[in-house]
């Protein structure tokens, strides 16, 4: 099998190499992007070829467990009376009792083991905290209409799809076929006009009725809807919980009397309005999802209780292993944050409890991994994170994430409010510090921005270190920088504002937290505990069932009549009731 | 006491005798209507009457002990660094943990002690499914807005307390002030027009800025949002969960292995859009609800279980106990099902599930009674209705509703979507039956209405007997009757339908089964709870606390050191982890 594979390898680490070597000379930005997609298009076909080559009698015959879920109402699709509605399905009793059981052992294994402040905030969201979080800006994935019946598709999916076709067509020459290669290896880096002159090139029709296609527009993924009668205040479902945890920070802070570390949890619905949902369980419209946020100061990312899971061996999937076409390998945990592969033990220690709880609900141990985030994968602010994967006939999916964060989100809603989201830290002594502000020059913005001026100085006024240091290097590189706050767009020039830096003695230090943040999909979690518990009685293909852990089996035991002797049913009852 | 109350008491029994003996003569509808209104406003002056009397101890303050909630992070409002969102709020840990533990308890109280199937659906729905139910015509309040600031405000809210202020003035004769009272206590029979006549008869301008009002327009409680990307499929966010059990009647009884009674719950969060939402958790835009589905045999409303809670003594207000002026009474549940007071012994059995369960969670017993739904206040197709009201510094509030509403929902969705949604009995004699159909005369129907005549003759195909009945009165008495199907309206005279009545032996008889629907509204329980576990320490009125019930206080023990000496610390690890 590993000689099948070699070639494969070599492709990706080669490329590996060349994206780190782009890198390193400081290649255009452009180019390194093109690099790093190739990159990833080798490692999703090594991971195919590994995936091909596996044991037959590891691949779950999806459609016979599918059956055996709607026929023992797991679960079903929505509104099916009413002709059913795509992404949305409906739990019936034991899929709804194994989905309280998951939850209910997450909330033991987390809430509870690690003393985290659980809350429960509102789905509806105003739209300015979504256009403080990116949501509103960037949530969106690209569609083309049909442009008789208006049917939607997602853009990529429908060129790739497309593009596949015309590879396998007879008249489709070698150089074409490269050609046709490269467009998908870089589908996930078109602009907009891109992808426009791409269906224009390749002639792309619709699929269903091979009418012409509207060009790609961007469309938002939250629902929208209008909170009160008023029709003036713009909302949307959320599509995570974490925003409310970091609304909340101040009062979950002073809940914990002011001290770092602390950790507050949410378990609720969200909502992606998905453009074309297909693959079942794995990608819907409404579902439940359990996130952490672990706030912990920047300077002490150490966890106590990190030894508690340093001798667990894990399947970990490195960035380094992956640009380097290496296969996911067996570590343990403590080793790994030792060695820098994972970033710190905070990080660690929850790596470590999501795999016992993951094992605890019912994934097999030889179907879950952790896959680190490559560079060019994780958002700029993100320092590390890594992805628990279930093995399933769909490949590898991501089941839950885990991000270091550093202080993004809660320095991001502090600049849009002007409510600093700080933590203060009593120092033993003293302690002399360098600071870096804003030294705005009022009169000049003053006199730029009249009454709007205020609330300039009110930004200038909340915003942290690193946000004002890459502010400082565009003043000196571009001579101005630009911001906008309560929906109004303000550009400073270098007599406007300037940087100070000076020492301080200080006897409290104010500290914007750090979060880590383990999120957890329960529907694919779920979806991954019936594809790994699934099994058909030898020698009768009809018979199929699922052996759940007992922790969260929908029945714990059944009283059944043997016989139908109605005199027996009295004892039934008593058993029953 | 009794003393004062007994002119009030008067005024209900001559009205409510006025009102019955209206009915019993068959005078008109608007005249019963109006005689009604007056009953339910003489009604609510007797209970504010009651409720003033009551010994002072009893009234709990109420800003004090918001403000201990809020301190200890109970819940406050959502969004508040944003600017907060009216009608929307988050729990805090504490809150959060208060609830889980009343859902807890309600999952074991009801599901698990009666088998209940527990599903779990989308909040998402698309809209003729609410079409159906009624809401997206008729779940709506009248508002009206300032016609320079868009500010909007509920029209009857608004135009009761400009009348309310109009009869204090000086200068308001005894006369006036009667037509004034005429006006409020008639305030929710106005239709549309009516509003807007009197919002400029009494010159009603907008409270806050003085400025004109637009008129009265009808405003939807939905929140409205559209699914997937092609703009074409509108939806809700559901106002309630109960429309998925319906929808899911089929497969719930086939989980059931065909056989009635059974019951469905849902806990979810259901929606309303409330145009200006004040009274706190009382009245919120997002909430948890519970709800019940007891699908039955009409023909076998008894409750197996009855007996367990036959002695039972509850606060009972039933409907003539209302009409009469009397109070509400302590009666055993038994008897009150045998005297016909409760309508049947499912019904009565839910009652004292309910009232167990709202003891068990904290609820004062001498502050929780039952009242019954008067006539005019039940839907047409309910044939009994009680809510569990418990006493709060609003008076008293519905805090769950518990109705037999026969086999309305099954039908409408039957109607709709020509799927029927009935059970099959198994006879133990054949029997012979009265049938009652629709017999189409199809070559008229077809020439009538061509193509669309084939969603005609489905429609038809699948009505209940009720409604054949109800047409069959309007053919003979208009010579016709009109019904709407897949957005198409049909208009059927006595020449394209008749209605065939014949005998048929039976083996198998088909069921719409009747639906007990037991409703909890969480929130407004858990606001019970408070008020009626909150204590102020004797002698020192800033020393405020709650003596939550251990089942679901959010903390049954805690530990906290007494001295801050750093080597205990350890040994609390040791008792904490």
């Amino acid at each position: 099998m590993e000689e099948l594979l070699a070639p494969f390898r070599q492709a990706v680490r080669e490329q590996g190499d060349l994206v780190r070597e782009l890198r390193e000379k400081g290649a255009p930005e452009q180019e390194v992007s093109k690099a790093a997609a190739e990159l990833k298009s080798r490692k999703k076909t090594l991971e195919a070829k590994e995936l091909a080559l596996q044991p037959k009698e590891d691949t779950v015959d999806r459609v016979k467990m599918e059956d055996t879920l709607k026929r023992r109402f797991f679960y079903d699709q929505a509104f099916a009376i009413y002709g059913g509605v795509s992404g949305l399905y409906d739990f019936g009793p034991v899929g709804c009792a194994l989905k309280n059981n998951i939850l209910q052992v997450w909330r033991q294994h987390f809430i509870q083991e690690e003393q985290i402040l659980e809350i429960d905030c509102t789905m509806l969201t105003p739209e300015p905290v979504l256009k403080t979080s990116g949501h509103v800006d960037k949530f969106a994935d690209y569609m083309v209409k049909d442009a008789k019946t208006g049917e939607c598709y997602r853009a990529d999916h429908l060129l790739k799809a497309h593009l596949k076709k015309l590879m396998c067509e007879e008249k489709c020459s070698v150089g074409q076929v490269n050609e046709l290669e490269d467009v998908i290896t870089q589908m996930d880096n078109y602009a907009q006009q891109e992808l426009a002159d791409l269906f224009v090139k390749y002639n792309v029709k619709s699929p269903a009725t091979g009418n012409d296609l509207t060009p790609p527009v961007s469309f938002n993924l939250m629902f929208q809807t209008s909170i009160g009668p008023g029709g003036n205040m713009p909302g949307y479902l959320r599509p995570e919980t974490a925003q409310g945890m970091f609304l909340n920070f101040k009062r979950l802070l002073e809940f914990n009397q002011g001290k770092l570390p602390f950790a507050a949890a949410q378990i609720g619905n969200s909502f992606r309005n998905e453009i074309s949902p297909r693959s079942g369980l794995i990608r819907v419209r409404e579902f439940t999802m359990a996130e952490i946020e672990h706030f912990v100061d920047p300077n002490e990312k150490v966890h106590p209780k990190f030894s508690n899971v340093a001798d667990l061996e894990i399947m970990l999937f490195s960035s380094k292993a992956q640009t380097s076409g290496q296969s996911a390998q067996m570590m343990r945990l403590g080793d790994a944050v030792e060695q820098g592969v994972i970033n710190n033990s905070v990080l660690g220690y929850f790596i470590g409890r999501i795999y016992l709880y993951l094992i605890k609900v019912g994934l097999s141990k030889d179907k879950v991994r952790f896959r680190q985030h490559m560079e060019n994968e994780m958002a700029h602010y993100a320092c590390d994170c890594w992805d628990a994967e279930s093995k399933t006939s769909y490949g590898w999916i991501e089941i839950v994430g885990c991000a270091d964060r550093s202080c993004y989100d809660l320095s991001c809603h502090s600049r849009a409010t002007k409510v600093p989201l700080v933590a203060e830290k009593m120092l033993k002594e003293p302690k002399t510090v360098n600071v870096i502000q804003f030294e705005p020059n009022k009169s000049a913005i003053g006199m730029a921005y009249k009454k709007d001026a205020k609330l300039a100085l009110e930004y200038l006024a909340v915003c942290d270190d690193c946000y004002i240091s890459d502010q400082e290097k565009l003043l000196s590189e571009k001579g101005e920088f630009s911001f906008e706050t309560d929906g109004k767009t303000f550009k400073l020039t270098k007599d406007m504002v300037s940087v100070k830096r000076f020492q301080k003695t200080l006897h409290v230090e104010e500290i914007i937290p750090n979060v880590i943040e383990p999120s957890f999909g329960i529907g694919r979690i779920m979806y991954s505990i019936y594809e790994h518990s699934f099994h058909i009685r030898e020698g009768d293909e009809q018979r199929t069932y699922f052996s759940f852990p007992t922790i969260v089996a929908p029945y714990k035991c059944s009283i059944l009549p043997l016989s139908q002797n109605q005199n027996f049913v009295p004892f039934i009852h008593q058993l029953d009731y």
